[in-house]
């Protein structure tokens, strides 16, 4: 599967050359909140090891790495670790590679740098306006009040509110609110002759 | 890509066989409309082949083949005339196959055996109650009143209006009719203070 491990399978046909080849890589998921990559964190991993002696005894060891997560990281992004593999006679150590992974948030979800809430709201807010609060990754509370007639399809866009762009955090993408509009399950005959006369263009 | 392909190049490397190869199946898409679909119907399709006389010699002919469209069938059906393709020495030649494919409607989806139309409507008739009318593919006119209150997600079922099911054409899909909300784009002050009476719980 990797480039390495084609190359390990050529060199064991011949005769030992002074090159050794290298582990193939050891990848390994780092999940984070949406507010880990939202604010940036450091993590601590500890890792378990095989390391050699000079005379080629190997004995375990425990080590800690240091990952810093920049704000606006993608699921995807990768953290190499040059040859912190095991350490075994005559292999270079496979590189460690941790993948960012986002764990599901209960409010947000991420579309690239946007980030996106979906609101309840009853159809006479949907009509009449609406104010809703959000909390932001890093607990701020945004008020947003919107007089606008909010229709299934609309969308309020707050600038600036979605998640940092990694290579200048001072940028955000936008926070786009979504509207789920929850109709009365029915209405009176009188309820429905004033909503005629009340809309009718 | 097809077996015959396969057993034809094997065939090449062997004396020449008592049993002559099979040429590759010949396919070609057959577009029916949705009204064709519906109620089934005969197409008569011209092609043009070679035969080859008793000699070997071959000649170009004009030949009709009737196909019978059954009511229900689906996007993918597949008929086969055997042996239709072109005559040549030693090759058994290639089956014709047609394949039902199913050109777009105007105002109908077809999903499964279901029909499935998206009517306009605005918020007031969304409310208060509307009539629709839905033309058939056999040309009938359905007249459905709607008096639940329509949300956005709303389906009306009309059962039975759907699609033919081919193995037993008495027996048929249903009509499901979505609806297009169409909100007012503004509201005075006075109209959303009367909505939020109107609606209020």
């Amino acid at each position: 599967m990797f480039g390495d491990d084609i190359f390990g399978s050529f060199g064991n046909g011949r005769p030992m050359s002074s090159a050794p080849s290298k582990a193939p890589p050891v990848e390994k998921a780092l999940p984070c909140s949406l507010e880990e990559l939202y604010k940036g964190t450091t993590k601590k991993m500890k890792i378990s090891r095989e390391i050699a002696d000079a005379s080629g005894k190997t004995l375990p060891i425990e080590e800690i790495l240091t990952i810093d997560i920049k704000p606006g990281w993608k699921k995807g992004t990768k953290i190499t670790f040059p040859e912190k593999g095991n350490e075994q006679p005559n292999v270079i150590p496979a590189d460690l590679i941790f993948i960012i992974d986002e764990k599901p948030h209960n409010t947000f979800i991420r579309e690239g740098n946007d980030l996106v809430v979906t609101k309840k709201v009853s159809l006479a807010e949907a009509l009449a306006g609406v104010t809703v609060h959000v909390t932001t990754l890093d607990g701020r509370s945004l008020t947003i009040t919107i007089n606008n007639v909010i229709h299934p399809d609309y969308e309020e866009v707050v600038p600036k509110e979605g998640m940092p762009i990694p290579k200048d955090p001072s940028r955000k993408g936008n926070l786009r609110i979504k509207f789920n509009i929850k109709f009365p399950a029915g209405l009176t005959a009188e309820q429905k002759s004033r909503i005629k006369k009340l809309l009718a263009p």
